[in-house]
C-alpha cells in the first residue's frame, strides 16, 4: 500500500485500501456494503486498491463452497454460471460486477488473447474475443486458442463480460495502456458478445490478398469483365446508390456541412452516368498491364529470364468525403490484381458502403469478392498505419492536411503521396510578356484552392522596373488576389505589397507571394530551397534558360510557358489515377495502372544448377536479349528449352 | 528546494541546496570551500542545486565589480576573458569550471544554436558550434547566427569551453535528454574549440544534391569520362590504395578477426584490376539510362509532354566491411546521377578513406566532388537513418543482421533491401526426379550461407513414401547437410528428422526443413505464408502446375527447374548492382542503374493555359502519342511548336 500511495500521488491521486474476503461475495449484506464503500470512495476521488485479506482469509486456502450455495447466496437463476472468488482475476470481476463497472482491464504479462499458442508462427493477436462464438473468429482453419496460462483470466472477463461489464486483458507494462484503452485505442483482447458482425481489419486485409491473388489468376478479359459488370450496375442499381448517397446528404445537411463540400458529395445519373463510362474505358484499356513481360533474356541454352509485371498486393487507400472516386479507384486495383482496403470519409459512408456492396457483388461471380473491401468508419487511420505485414502501399487521396497528418503519423509501409503545392511560376527576362499575363492569370486563378495552383511568382530583376511588372500585378488585384512581397523585392519597393510570413507559404487562396531573383539559377535555387516539388514553371523565349531551369529544377512537374494548371492526369491524358504522388521513388505524378504495378522475375529451366557454370563445369552465360511479345502470363510461353541458343533469337 | 527534492527522490536521488552570491566566486578561499562542498555532495551521491542566495545577494543588483577588480581576484593572466557572475548562466559556467566539470548541460527552451534567426526559414540546428571559427561552421553564404536571444547563453558556454569544459546547450523539454547526451547522442548543440576538420553529415548531404545537380548538368559522355578516370586511378594509385589496406588488414589482424573475413577484406592488384574493369563496363553501358525521354505525348497543337529520367536525389549506402564494391557503387550513383553517402564497415575505414579520396580527385575536374563522400566512422546509423530531410534513399547492403537493424530503427527515409532469404524448392509429383537432386543439392550445397541457398525443400505428399524420396535425404545426408522435419513430415515419420522449431527458420549453413504438402496449391500456400519472397523453385514437368505456382508466388524471384542460387544480379546478366531488393515498390531484385533514377515530367507549352481548353476556350486536348527517339535531356528538342499536330506524328 505505501507503494502505491506514493506512485499515485505523483500524479496527485489519493488511494485506499480495500479488504475482502471470499464469502464477502456470498453475503448479500456485505456485498451491498462493499459497493457503497467503494462508490463513497470514487465520489471522493480516492481510487480503491482492492485486495484479498490475507491476514485473515487468503483466497486460495479458503474453505471452498459449492457452487449450489454460492448460486442461492447470489440469488442466481438456474443457468447462470458461477465463479468462485479464487484469485485476483475473479476478485476483480466480481469487484467490477458488483460496482456496475464500465469497463474492466485486466492487466498481465502477455498482451492478450491469441489465435494460436503465442509462440507459435502464425500466432496473431486478437483483438476482439466473442467468449460465446470462437468460430467465428478464429482465424484460417486452426481453432485452438493461444490462452497462454490465461484460463483463469478469460474464465473471469467471461463471466463480467455476460454481467454487463466490457472487459480489456492487455499487457501491463505497454506503455500509457490506461489512457489509450480510455481513448479508444486498440489495445490488447476486447471481450464483446457482439458477434463480430463486422470483419476485423487484419483479416480484411488477409482477405484482400487472397483476394489479389484470384483476380491474378483471371484472364485480362476476366477481370475486364468484371469492371464492366460494376459500370453496368452502377447504371442498373442507381436507385438504391442515390438513396444511399441521399442519407449522406441529409445527414451533411443536418450538420450544416458547407454547402460545397455537399453538392461534391452528392451523387446523380449524371455522374453515375460518367462514372460508369470511366470504368469502360479503364476496362477496355487496362488488360495489357498485368502480367506483361518486360523483359527477356536467354541466360544459357535452355534457361529464359522473364521480368514480369505482378501487383503491388493489398493497397490503402484513404479518401476524402467524396464517393465519385471510390469506383474508379477500384476498376484501377481490379485491372492490376491489387487487393484494396478502402478508408473513406465519414460523410460518405453510406454512399461508399452501397458502392462498396455492389462492387464486391460484381466480383462475386470470380470468388474475388474480398478482393475489395471498406474498412469501417469507426477503424482508426492511425491504427490502420500500423498494419504493415498486412498493408503493402498506403495511398492517401485528398486534401494536404490528411495527408500530412499520415506523414506526421510513424507508418512503416511505403506511402504514396503529395502534400504540398508551393508551385512556382518564373518570369525570365526573355519572356514573351503577352503570354507571362496569360499563364500568371491561370496559374493563380483559374482554381486557387487546387495544389497546381501559383503560390510564388519570381521576377528577373531586370523586370521590376518595367511596365510590364506593374501590368502583371494589376492583372492580379483585378482578379482580388492579394500580393505579399518576399524579402528582396520588399526592400526594393518603397510602398510595396507586405512582406509574406515565409517563402514556403501556400496560400490555398486568391493569394501569393512576388518576389525578385537575380537570374535563372537564382530562380532555380530558390524553387528547390522554397518549393514542394510539385509544378514550376519557366517563362521564357531562351530556349538554353528553358534547358537549364528544366533540368535544374528538381519538381516532379517542371514547365516551359504553361499554365501551372496543367499538372494533373487528366489534362495530361494519363488515364485515371488512384492518386498524385511526389515520392522520390517507385511512381511519380498522376498513379495509374503502371504505378499500381511492380515486377518480379521468373527463370524457367531444365535441371540447371549454378556449378554447371563454374570453370570445370559443362555450360556457359550466353545472356541474350529476347524480344518481348506482348505476351500474358496467363498464357505462358512454352518450354524455354524451344528457345535454343543456337538459333537465330527472335 | 521542495520541488526538486520530491522530483529527484523518485529516481531514488537526494539533493541539497547549494547558495552562492557573486563576491564569492571572486574570493580564491570561498570558491575553494565551495568546490570542496561540491565535490564532497556528488561523492555522497547527493545532487547539489545551487542557486543565488537571494535572500542576501540577488545576482542582478549586486554591485558590479569592475574587470579590473575580477581579474585581479581570479589571479588572471593578461588577455584572458572575464565573466561576471550575473545570472545562471554564467553561474553554471563558474561552477562548472571551478569545479573541473566534464561536460556543463545548459538547458532552455529551445533546440540550441541555429545557423540564422530560428524563425527563418532555413534556419538549421547547429549540431556542433567552434566559437573561435564562427565562418567555418556556417552553412551558405549567411552568417548570422540565430542565437535567439541565448547571448548570454552562448557567452558564459564559449567561457567554460575556454577552460576546459565541454558545453552542450539543449532544450530542457526534450525526453531523456540527459541520458541521450552521456549516451553520445547528438541532442542540441555541442561547443567545441575542434574547427570542424570534419564537415556534419548533413552538410555533406546538402553538397551531395548540389554535386548530384552538377552531374546532371554534364554530358553522359563526361559521366562516363568520370568513371573511366576512376577506373584509371584505381590502377595507377595502386600502390596508395593497397598502402591504406595493408594498414586495415594489420588492424585486422590486430584484433583477431576471423581470417575469413581477413581475406575478404584484403585487396591486391588481380582485384583492383577487376575492378577498373568493371567500372570501365558501367562507364561504357551506362549511357543512355540518365535523362532518357520515356514517354512522349502531343498533348495538344503547341503542347509537349515529356516523362525523363532523373536520379532519385542523395542516396545513403550503409555497407559492410569490403571495400571492392566501394568504386562500382560510386560508377552507378555517378552514371545516373545521384549524390552519393557512403557509410562502410570500421574495419575497411583506411581502404574506404583512399579510395573515396580518389574518387573525388577523379570528380574534381567537373566541380563534381562533393558528390560523393565517406561519412565518418563516427557518425551513427541510427542518427543518419534521421536525416530524411536530406537522404532521399537508403541501401543497406550486407548481412541480414545489418538489414535488420535498420528495419527495425524507425526510419522515415525508404530503403530499399532484402533481409531474410528463406527459400524454398518444391518437389512436385511430375518431377524430373534426376534434374530434382541436382536442383537440391545445388541450391542447399552450392553456398550454404548466402541468403538465396534453400532453407526449406517441400515434397508432395506422394513422394515421400517412393524411393526418390530417401535418395534426396541421402544425397543431403552426404553432402553434410542436418535435416528437419516440418510437422506434417515428422508425424509421418516413425523415425524421422528432429522436428524443427519454426518454418519460417534461415538456417544459413549446411541444414535445412523438409515439409510435405498435398498439392501444388498447398506448396504456394505454405511458401507464401512461411516464406521471406526471395527465391522460391517449383520442380515439375507439368506445365500447368508450373504456370500455377509461378503466378500464384509472391516471391521476387520465382523459379522452374533450376536451383535457388540463380537468384543475383552477375548469374542474371544484369550487370552491376547496388544492392537487391524485395520490396513491393520501386525496383525489384538487383538495384542497378534503373532502380536508382526516377521520373518527372515536362510540358513544354507556347503559352497555354487550362482556361484556353474550357468549353468556351479555343483548344483541344489531342494527346497523340509521340516516338521516343533516344534523345537525351541534354540535348533538348527545338520548341514543340515544330511538331505540328496536323502533320504526321512521328
Amino acid at each position: 500500500m505505501a507503494l502505491y500511495d506514493a506512485m499515485f500521488s505523483q500524479y496527485g491521486a489519493n488511494v485506499a485500501q480495500v479488504l475482502v474476503t471470499e464469502p464477502d461475495f456470498y453475503n448479500t449484506e456485505f456485498r451491498f456494503n462493499m459497493k457503497c464503500t467503494v462508490l463513497e470512495l470514487l465520489g471522493l476521488n480516492i481510487i480503491p486498491i482492492i485486495n484479498a485479506n490475507d491476514t485473515i482469509a487468503p483466497l486460495d486456502i479458503n474453505k471452498e463452497l459449492t457452487e449450489a450455495q454460492v448460486a442461492r447466496d447470489l440469488k442466481l437463476k438456474p443457468g447462470d454460471s458461477i465463479i468462485t472468488v479464487k484469485d485476483n482475476d475473479s476478485l476483480a470481476a466480481h469487484v467490477a460486477v458488483e460496482c456496475g463497472a464500465d469497463v474492466l482491464i485486466m492487466m498481465s504479462s502477455v498482451d492478450g488473447i491469441f489465435n494460436l499458442p503465442p509462440e507459435e508462427d502464425d500466432a496473431r493477436l486478437l483483438h476482439t474475443y466473442c467468449p460465446g462464438a470462437v468460430g467465428d473468429i478464429v482465424y484460417g482453419e486452426k481453432s485452438e486458442l493461444g490462452l497462454g496460462g490465461m484460463n483463469a483470466k478469460v474464465k473471469a472477463a467471461s463471466w463480467a463480460l455476460d454481467r454487463g461489464v466490457s472487459v480489456i486483458i492487455c499487457n501491463g507494462m505497454q506503455e500509457n495502456a490506461i489512457l489509450k484503452i480510455i481513448q479508444g485505442k486498440r489495445v490488447g483482447t476486447f471481450f464483446t458478445n457482439h458477434k463480430s458482425r463486422s470483419t476485423p481489419v487484419d483479416v480484411m486485409a488477409v482477405n484482400a490478398r487472397k483476394g489479389s491473388r484470384i483476380l491474378q489468376s483471371l484472364t485480362p478479359e476476366q477481370r475486364s469483365d468484371a469492371i464492366n459488370r460494376i459500370a453496368e450496375l452502377l447504371q442498373s442499381r442507381k436507385e438504391e446508390i442515390l438513396q444511399a448517397n441521399s442519407r449522406d446528404i441529409t445527414r451533411a445537411e443536418q450538420e450544416n456541412l458547407d454547402s460545397h463540400l455537399v453538392a461534391r458529395l452528392a451523387l446523380n445519373s449524371t455522374k453515375l452516368n460518367s462514372m460508369s463510362d470511366g470504368l469502360r474505358q479503364i476496362a477496355q484499356s487496362s488488360k495489357k498491364f498485368l502480367g506483361k513481360v518486360l523483359t527477356r533474356t536467354l541466360i544459357a541454352q535452355g534457361i529464359e529470364l522473364k521480368q514480369i509485371s505482378v501487383p503491388i498486393g493489398v493497397l490503402l487507400v484513404i479518401f476524402d468525403s467524396y464517393p465519385n472516386s471510390l469506383p474508379q479507384m477500384t476498376a484501377l486495383a481490379i485491372s492490376t490484381g491489387n487487393g484494396l482496403l478502402l478508408k473513406g470519409g465519414i460523410e460518405a459512408a453510406e454512399s461508399n458502403k452501397c458502392l462498396v456492396q455492389i462492387i464486391r457483388e460484381a466480383l462475386s461471380p470470380y470468388n474475388a469478392m474480398d478482393a475489395v473491401s471498406l474498412v469501417n468508419e469507426r477503424e482508426d487511420v492511425a491504427e490502420l498505419l500500423q498494419l504493415e505485414e498486412y498493408i503493402d502501399l498506403v495511398i492517401p487521396r485528398g486534401s494536404s492536411q490528411l495527408v500530412h497528418s499520415i506523414h506526421q503519423q510513424n507508418c512503416r509501409i511505403p506511402v504514396l503521396s503529395h502534400a504540398d503545392g508551393v508551385c512556382h511560376v518564373y518570369v525570365d527576362k526573355e519572356a514573351d510578356f503577352t503570354q507571362a499575363v496569360k499563364i500568371i492569370r491561370d496559374s493563380k486563378c483559374d482554381y486557387p484552392a487546387a495544389s497546381n495552383s501559383m503560390e510564388t511568382l519570381l521576377f528577373h530583376k531586370d523586370l521590376v522596373t518595367q511596365k510590364f511588372f506593374e501590368e502583371v500585378c494589376q492583372t492580379l488585384k483585378n482578379e482580388g488576389v492579394k500580393i505579399y512581397s518576399g524579402p528582396r523585392l520588399f526592400n526594393l519597393l518603397t510602398f510595396g505589397p507586405p512582406l509574406a510570413k515565409s517563402m514556403k507559404i501556400e496560400h490555398g487562396g486568391l493569394a501569393c507571394t512576388i518576389e525578385v531573383v537575380d537570374s535563372v539559377q537564382d530562380a532555380i535555387e530558390h524553387i528547390n530551397i522554397y518549393g514542394s516539388g510539385h509544378t514550376d514553371v519557366i517563362i521564357t523565349e531562351d530556349k538554353e534558360a528553358a534547358q537549364h531551369f528544366i533540368q535544374q529544377v528538381e519538381s516532379v512537374w517542371t514547365f516551359k510557358n504553361c499554365s501551372t494548371r496543367f499538372s494533373d492526369g487528366y489534362g495530361f491524358g494519363l488515364g485515371s489515377d488512384i492518386g498524385i504522388s511526389s515520392a522520390q521513388i517507385h511512381a511519380r505524378g498522376s498513379v495509374g495502372l503502371e504505378g499500381l504495378l511492380t515486377t518480379k522475375w521468373i527463370l524457367e529451366g531444365s535441371g540447371n544448377t549454378v556449378s554447371d557454370f563454374t570453370e570445370s563445369g559443362s555450360m556457359m552465360y550466353h545472356r541474350y536479349p529476347l524480344t518481348t511479345e506482348t505476351e500474358n502470363i496467363n498464357v505462358m510461353s512454352d518450354t524455354p528449352n524451344d528457345s535454343d541458343s543456337d538459333q537465330p533469337i527472335k
